[in-house]
């Protein structure tokens, strides 16, 4: 089964997650400079977010691209991996509309952690597919990035309701880990 | 004439159609979690719903994988189909937001029944087009898995006067009939 | 210049518009049959833009297939037909939500005029680039339909204000006459 | 890496951004032309915008035309131009509804400067990628139209605070400089 349509049918969710979220911020009704003051938090939830899905849509890429055909259940695994992401932009809009408190960014973690465990059921899946000679096996190896970002998910959910700010250093650590270019699968194509 | 148009353009509506669903769902105006516990209808009707775009969007996958070209009644039918499917954000908002009672529920199977019936003249429309040897047509055999949701379809409209959660229960059991992988197809063009 | 990129643009534009307009169609806050009621008008103008929305694609669809490549005065020829496009959404849910008075029925009818102009602007640069024997020219004939179509807007727009059920027999007047499947860019690749 | 997916993306996001813009426009209340008035700073704030997405589509298809693979510098460096636009829509809004007053003109060029940057800096990428002979070196030469425009809106985010509408002027001058098809790389692609 060919893989162009599920990279396409992704692409196009991705790319509607990414940009709705710019909608639920609405514009100020003055015209100042401090009209915009209250947004900050917003923006910067909208900043972390933007982020995510820039790194899951990445990530998504490099995978697919190390694969030559799908089958019935990696569908299910990408819509399962599509379903979490789809909860980015209401628990994006929460934890910036109540100033990053502590109920807010602990579900905003639950949410990215369960997008990382729908992400490596896939990629668990397409290795399986691949065999032994799995390109893509290969290209994550130990996969340590992967485990380090579900760990620091796991820690942030409850350190959240100790301060909701230890949280969001896990979560901006994480993005950090993942936005430099993830060269290994390039490099193993080449 | 070419299909991968008509892919593309399905691929967009349907994903447009998966995520819009989630705009529609406001962040609560607190920071606990009873703010979520009103949600949790709604977010019932988005899991409900979203699987159900998911089943259309791979069964329309697998459908088109196996015809080659299409034509202009083909382009309409396919639109037709888009026409239901693109109801189902309303409907899906509206039994949430009404607690699943029986007019809500009733009509959210209208709309998915009327989205099987455009299903099914589409794919009528290309397994006559294929003639005699249509791969689809020995894919689908009686396309069992397609009547029952009919029937269920059917009965689960009046049936919701009597008590919304059968219709439920139908609507569940329709997406768990069709969410296991459909190899029938997989199988035939292998 | 490669043609793939502005059909996939056109593609991801109009699967938008044909999609949001739905979003504005909020579920009633009541769960009874009454509660749609004053919803008719609002679905009926969405059934009328998705058919034009659909007829355009439909067309678009149809007049690229017959090209093989395209320039810049083509994007912006295209730009300018998604523009008008783009505002479908907006006089839909104003006619919906006025029931069909005048003055919305008559803006209605100036941006579908608009979008038909675009539309023809395009058509005939895609004619002239293709040259004498051009595929384009040949299916479309002396463009009997587009010609109709314009003068049924042309009349629509003032007649709203004598009953705007006349513009509305015009509108749905000149979507019947393409629903039809154009055969004619049909035939002649053939 | 094979360049189709970013493509596609990028055509989502950007088809995306280019049509949410009207969501934000809501239909007026009332039946009559005088009901237009208001929106008409609404409506211009949208063309302009509409204008500049347009105007970085088609900048976007030339610069990806002349380059034949990207790498992960190139993903994360489009991300980031694509996150400046979806900034589009949300200052869109803020000078329509504000009435081009002085602080949301200057923060919309902002967004159009930062956009600008975002662009160069993937272009420069893209032509230190592809060597000496870069074509996209060749085609946009020493850049002037690129300098113009930084230039202009460095000038137009201060003298907002003189006059909104100067700036206003310099959004419009640099958009009318590149509403002119980029035949550059065209020219040298054949």
């Amino acid at each position: 089964m060919n893989k162009n349509r599920i990279e396409a049918f992704s692409d196009g969710v991705l790319a509607i997650i990414i940009t709705i979220m710019i909608i639920e911020i609405r514009a100020p009704h003055e015209s100042s400079f401090e009209a915009l003051e209250p947004l900050i938090p917003v923006f910067l939830s909208y900043i972390l977010s933007f982020t995510y899905v820039g790194i899951y849509w990445n990530n998504h890429h490099h995978m697919f691209q190390s694969i030559k055909s799908v089958n019935g259940a990696v569908l299910w695994l990408n819509m399962h991996l599509l379903f979490w992401l789809s909860l980015i932009p209401f628990v994006t809009s929460w934890i910036g509309e109540q100033h990053f408190s502590a109920v807010p960014m602990s579900i905003y973690g639950f949410v990215l952690m369960m997008s990382a465990i729908a992400y490596f059921t896939l990629q668990n899946k397409l290795i399986h597919l691949q065999g032994k000679e799995s390109i893509l096996k290969n290209a994550i190896k130990d996969d340590k990035k992967g485990k380090i970002s579900l760990l620091f998910y796991f820690l942030a959910i409850p350190l959240a309701f100790i301060s909701p700010w230890i949280s969001g250093m896990f979560y901006i650590a994480v993005a950090v880990l993942w936005i430099v270019p993830d060269k290994r699968i390039e490099n193993l194509i080449e």
